[in-house]
């Protein structure tokens, strides 16, 4: 007989919806969430706000767990991993390990929702001098300087006088072999320009880009109040290099607007650094017998009209374990997973 | 009691998922078309291509549309329209009106997936001359001669030497009220370009353009293949107008990467128009009382972490008549907004 229970990994923003939608149409969740504590990167990376609707992103990430917690449908392993499946639709027993002890589940249909890693701009990205210069950080370092309150140079301990962020950082880059925009990149970025400008208005904000990505709303509801209202300046042009100077930092690069070289001085640099695959995603996928991009983010066979189904019938995989996902993509891909995993179970049971 | 039926508005990608979902979890949905066929805008405006998988358009919504018809858990209401609605979760009341005929249908939710209009650049785009010079045409024009496979200069018949695309016609501009980004033109624009170098390998192709929104992998399943293996031209600049000259277009504007004033002479200018709400839509939203926001598509209610809940319970608005949205993003919400609407019918079956 088909077992009914789906099996939900990751309790981040999708894995959370997902949970969630399938509870409410009464069939049973089963959420393992290798953390101590449900929310996933927005609350285990500490952000501030979401993008793009500035909702404090603790406040809703808490919301969403409640949900969860409080629906007898969804059973909730925490400080747990899934190590080892097998089986098909409506009969996967899958291993997991939570601490020492190891327990097997038995599920109809499995919904991976392992989300992402943020790049680390120490690995190949040198030039920036990430772990050479105090007051170079990345976006994920900046969300927990705003979330405090207190965006201070990290050398000193003051206020910033000028502020740049840099783009791409991590992504569109051959050389590193993430030739993907990491999407959400430009969008976060204008969100901590606009909250830097609100905590700190005597300090000039400047965005260095390829191209500015603020697709669909995040124009009229980010970039232009962005520019116009918060007088963020965006230059469009990439820099090569960050170097000390005195008390300073000098950004070097090319401003192909003007078409001359820039040397701009800086009191804190912020990369915006971009989506990867995180080693729990790989693992999964291995786990799974699921089909990983060249990337090694999780493969969706269904073109661009399934965004949830991967090779293996019955496992299914939402949000930014597949590639770069706004919140919008990962709940949107969670609701259509949930969706899809019952369709499976329901179809399994009326065969079998 | 509550009424489990759901009413599907749209026949489009994004109708036809949330019918198949709400059918595949054992419930009925009833899809109303205006049209006499099904597939939407792909169908009705000759797509070519899907973006990014360059699938053929009529084959996957063909599909799409027969899983749809050959599911008895769905009943289709063609040449039909929405006139009125009145009722609550379990229990709405919506007219249909089908030629002369009228008739009154009980539903438990409602998904409002009525999609999009092309922007008109005759409108208030004058200077492109659309009205004006046969060899002005659209994107979706483009689709069209693409999907025919003759892809020629509409003056003479023609193959063109020389094509320009030109970017954010009715979008980003505050003068005509479409602040938003339409999301979706510089793929669909990049496709076509491969496209048309493919079937004239002598024509070059150039892109104008403010950014190149080629957001996640469509950076390295489109733009790079794009300029890279096709040899498109991307050149950062916007048109400021276009004249004929003899047999020639000439394209005015300025090259903002060269930082100088272009007049370039081209065969065939394609004028990459954005999304807006339909009339359909808009009308739709003031018959369920769904709030629109500013730019007349429906507004979803949730923020970033719910695509398709609306200001009236039980009805749901998912894909384009939200706003821009890619294929991707229709059929996940789509699919979000088949789960929320039983999950809905349940919870007032429940609570009854």
């Amino acid at each position: 007989m088909a077992n009914e229970n789906i099996l939900v990994i990751g309790g981040g923003p999708t894995g959370l919806e997902a949970s969630r939608g399938i509870a409410e149409l009464g069939y049973k969740a089963i959420l393992v969430e290798k953390r101590d504590k449900l929310g996933g990167t927005p609350i285990s990376a500490g952000y501030a706000a979401l993008t793009p609707d500035m909702r404090n992103a603790g406040d809703a990430m808490a919301e969403m767990a409640a949900e969860v917690e409080n629906n007898p449908n969804v059973e909730i392993m925490l400080n747990s991993e899934v190590i080892a499946s097998e089986g098909e639709p409506g009969n996967f027993r899958v291993k997991v390990k939570s601490g020492n002890d190891e327990k097997e589940i038995n599920v109809g249909a499995v919904i991976v929702a392992s989300g992402f890693s943020h790049f680390d701009p120490g690995r190949e990205t040198q030039k920036y001098g990430y772990y050479e210069h105090d007051d170079v950080i990345t976006i994920v370092d900046a969300e927990k300087l705003l979330k405090a309150g207190m965006f201070v140079r990290p050398s000193t301990g003051e206020k910033p006088k000028r502020v740049a962020f840099i783009q791409c950082v991590g992504s569109r880059d051959r050389q590193i072999g993430n030739e993907y925009c990491s999407k959400v990149c430009c969008g976060i970025t204008s969100k901590q320009a606009i909250e830097v400008r609100e905590l700190l208005p005597g300090c000039k904000v400047f965005i260095f880009y390829i191209d500015m990505r603020m697709y669909g709303y995040w124009e009229n509801e980010i970039y232009w109040p962005a520019q116009e209202k918060h007088k963020v300046n965006y230059i469009k042009g990439m820099a090569t290099e960050i170097i000390k100077k005195g008390d300073s930092l000098i950004v070097k690069g090319e401003d192909t607007t003007m078409r001359r070289p820039m040397e701009i001085p800086m009191d804190m640099v912020i990369l915006a650094v971009g989506m990867e695959p995180s080693e729990g995603t790989k693992q999964l996928a291995d786990i799974f017998g699921v089909t990983k991009n060249k990337f090694g983010f999780i493969e969706t066979t269904g073109g661009a009209l399934n965004t949830v189904s991967t090779n293996v019938e019955g496992v299914f995989a939402a949000g930014a374990c597949t590639g770069p996902a706004d919140l919008e993509d990962c709940v949107s891909a969670a609701g259509s997973a949930a969706m899809k995993s019952i369709a499976t179970i329901r179809r399994v049971a009326i065969t079998a």
